[in-house]
Formats: structure tokens, sequence, C-alpha cells
């Protein structure tokens, strides 16, 4: 199932999305998507709402350095264990919404990253469970102003401003996540192309790892780390990050 | 007023605190504390209910190394600007509540924190406006994992346990923070005492500063850094951190 959070003449819900281009439509869902969704009966053309973040989660976490060619291309090592940070709810925008540049930084960079949504709330997941309590996957840009990242050494602030975390367009449930191809385009250039087979540690490590730390809630969302090939955007540049089985995430840069 | 969150025999709620010592009385507070809060006329002797974290914040932003003779003591230099993290609002606890030592660390660390509490949604305050979107002040300890933290580099991980973030044991809203006593026992031996008059970027420019990079929103928490003297606690120890003219918030480390 395609999982959305939409905006419709009547209001914002959740929907699952049928079908593929020009036919696309979305039902819509009562209440939340966790479990198994209840249909409210109404239903619209895909192209006649307008999609918003799939999910608010209470907390994102990041880990860093999670694809050895992404961790070379800055002259870092691997970590032995997942390099995690937490980016803010408050920094989640959906798909089309404005990637804000803020002012104080010279250099602000897209990262695609596939991204996990959890399903239910739990702590101390076996990574052999993992799968279960996973909702879904969606596409992650992971924005981060590169010079406040560096100068800073903690990445509250680089990584954490407002627009910094689009998530979208839409939450797949029901794909094998283990090898899908990555692609990231800047105005229609490819930047990155890689694929979630050679993360270094894997989802369900990653499920293992977190929640062993701390407790995850449903909504919650895990960004997996970013390939190589990160880069910056200018105003009015356009960022596409498309997951294989997943969809594309479109965001344009402009200035806060 | 003193704002808590109380555990009565008919559930939970916002309530303030009036009177002293044997005498405290909890006043229940209809729905949420910011603006102008309603009484609902229930009250309670203070030693008839359980106190909880007095908020229950969307995102917690820390700032490290903000007194420069706690930057010294592990050798680091003072950051020209803040240096800011996020903590997980999984990893809050109120008063009375048990840290849970991880059994992956060998070393977790006690930081008495001044912690101040946003009153309502903002974004670019002006430090000179500060004061006006501030809600209280409370008492933090920004428990952390020290060797996990060296480890990953990145502190999501050594800062974000369940349990790392006490929060108590209420929110002073009628006080000038510029220059309290802060005073951190271990098994009522001192370790931290220090004043918040020496914290290196003070409260009206971190609430610019972290507002100029999120929004924040109310029940927002920012923890503003520990003195020299941190240490490690070990099962069974209990911290008690009090700050003048707040009070004092007490947890005992357990092993998880």
């Amino acid at each position: 199932m395609r999982l959305a959070r939409i905006a419709h003449a009547g209001g914002v819900a959740f929907a699952s999305i049928e079908g593929e281009g020009d036919g696309a439509q979305v039902l819509e869902i009562a209440e939340h998507p966790f479990g198994n969704p209840n249909f409210t009966g109404k239903r619209w053309p895909l192209a006649d709402v307008r999609l918003l973040a799939p999910i608010l989660p209470s907390k994102v976490i990041a880990v860093g350095r999670n694809y050895a060619a992404h961790a070379a291309e800055f002259g870092n090592e691997v970590p032995t264990s997942p390099m995690t940070f937490i980016k803010p709810s408050t920094s989640v925008i959906g798909p089309n919404a404005a990637i804000k540049l803020p002012a104080e930084s010279e250099r602000v960079d897209f990262e695609g990253e596939l991204a996990i949504v959890i399903g239910q709330p739990v702590r101390n997941v076996p990574a052999a469970r993992a799968a279960s309590v996973i909702l879904g996957y969606t596409i992650a840009n992971d924005v981060s102003a590169r010079d406040l990242q560096k100068a800073d050494g903690q990445w509250g602030r680089a990584k954490g401003y407002d627009t910094f975390c689009p998530l979208g367009p839409w939450i797949e449930t029901a794909i094998d996540p283990s090898d899908l191809a990555l692609r990231t385009e800047l105005d229609g250039e490819v930047k990155q192309n890689s694929r979630t087979s050679l993360l270094i540690h894997k989802i369900p490590e990653l499920v293992e790892f977190v929640s062993g730390v701390m407790t995850l809630l449903p909504g919650d969302v895990i960004l997996t780390g970013t390939p190589e090939g990160v880069g910056p955007m200018t105003e009015g540049q356009q960022v596409s990050i498309t997951i294989e089985g997943i969809g594309t995430l479109i965001n344009t840069a402009q200035k806060a």
C-alpha cells in the first residue's frame, strides 16, 4: 500500500494511493494509518489533492556515514557502530515544499536517503523482528548546512533548520528495501546514484540499534544515511530523489 | 508560579504549587499551563500526589560546552557559536524516576543544568524579546554515556537513551535566571557548584540562536549546558541537582 497525507478541499487526512499516472486515486483513511486503516469512502483523483509529508514523526533519528563511498568523499572513516543524531520534528516538510536556505550558511547540501517509518511503540527490537515493527519506507532529504556542520562539531544546528527534512512523496508498505536503486538529481543532472544494498549498517540492524537506545513511537522515522555524490543547492534549484519501487521526492531550494 | 505535572488518584494533570514544606498544596489546572491557566478547583497536599516531568516537550535542544570550566575539564575549546544537539522526547523522565544505566556503557555521567521552557510557538526571537516567550525555568540532568559519546562522535546515542533527560521538580515562572547558584550532589557529596552567571552564551542569546534555526513549540526545552564537576553515577547512587530559587531534582541510577 502507498500511504500518504493529503490536503483536500475539506481538510487534511491520511490516504492510500491506488493506481499509477493519470488514473491514480487517493482513498481517505479515517484517523491514522497504523494497524488496519479504516477508509471513509471518500476518494479523489491524485491530481486534485496536495501531498503533505506522509507522516509527522515525534522524532527523526538519522544515521551518519552509512555508505562507505560517502564517508570517503569527506575523508571520514566508516564508524563501527551506527553514528546517530536527531533531527527535530520541526524540520519536516512534504513533497514540493520549499527548502529554505539560511542566510548564515554558504553551503547547503542535499543528501538523498531511504527512510524507515516505524509502525508501533517499540523498544529493544531484535534485528530478526525488525520488519514486523516497520510501517513502510519513504524518501528523505537530510538537508545539511555543510559549513555550519563543520564549524559546530555537533550537528544539531546544521541539520536541524526548519525545512531541512523533506519526506515523501508517500510511504510504501509492501517493498523489500534491501537492494533498491537510489538516484538524486539536481536540476535534472544525476548527482547520487547508488543502491541500498551498499548500506553498511543494514535496516534490521539499524532498528535493533536505535530501539536498543530509545523507545520508538508510531510514525518515528530513521534516516538510513546518504551515498556519495552529495553537493550544494542554490536558490531556485530543484532536488529530485528517486528510490526504486517507492517514487520521487521533489523539493526546490529558496532563500529563507 | 510553580507549575508541575502530577499524578493523583484520578489521573494526570498540570498543577500549580502553593506554599512550602509540609503545608504545600497543589492546585489542579484544567487543560494546559500556557497563557493564563484555568484552575479546576481541585487541590491536594503536595505529599499526596506524585510529581511527573513538569512538561513533555516535543523536543529538547541541548547546548554543549557553555561553561568555560566544563569545556576545560575535557580539554575542549569554548565554541564561538552555541554547540547544539537534540535529545529525543522519549529521554524525558520526572523527579524521583530511575535513570537506567545501559549495559553497553561503562561510564554514565550526571550533568546538572538550568533548563528553559518555551511558552509559545516562536521563530526568530530577538534576544531582547526572549523573556516574553519563556514560560519558566526548571532543572535538568543531561545524562551522558561518556564512553559512547567519545566513541560515536555525534551524541545522538550517548545522550539519547530513555531516562537520560530528568526534568523537574517543577517550572518556576517568576525568577530572574541570570545569576542562580547551581549545585549537584552525588550521594550527598557536592560535585558541581557554580552559578548561571558563568554561562558563556546567556539565556536571551540562546533563545535567539535556537529560534533562528528552528520553530520552538510550547513546552519545548532548551538545556543551557553544565558547569564543571561532571562525573559518573553507579547503580544505586542518588543525584541531586539544586538551583537556587527553583528547587531540587533528585534521581537515582539503576541498571537498565
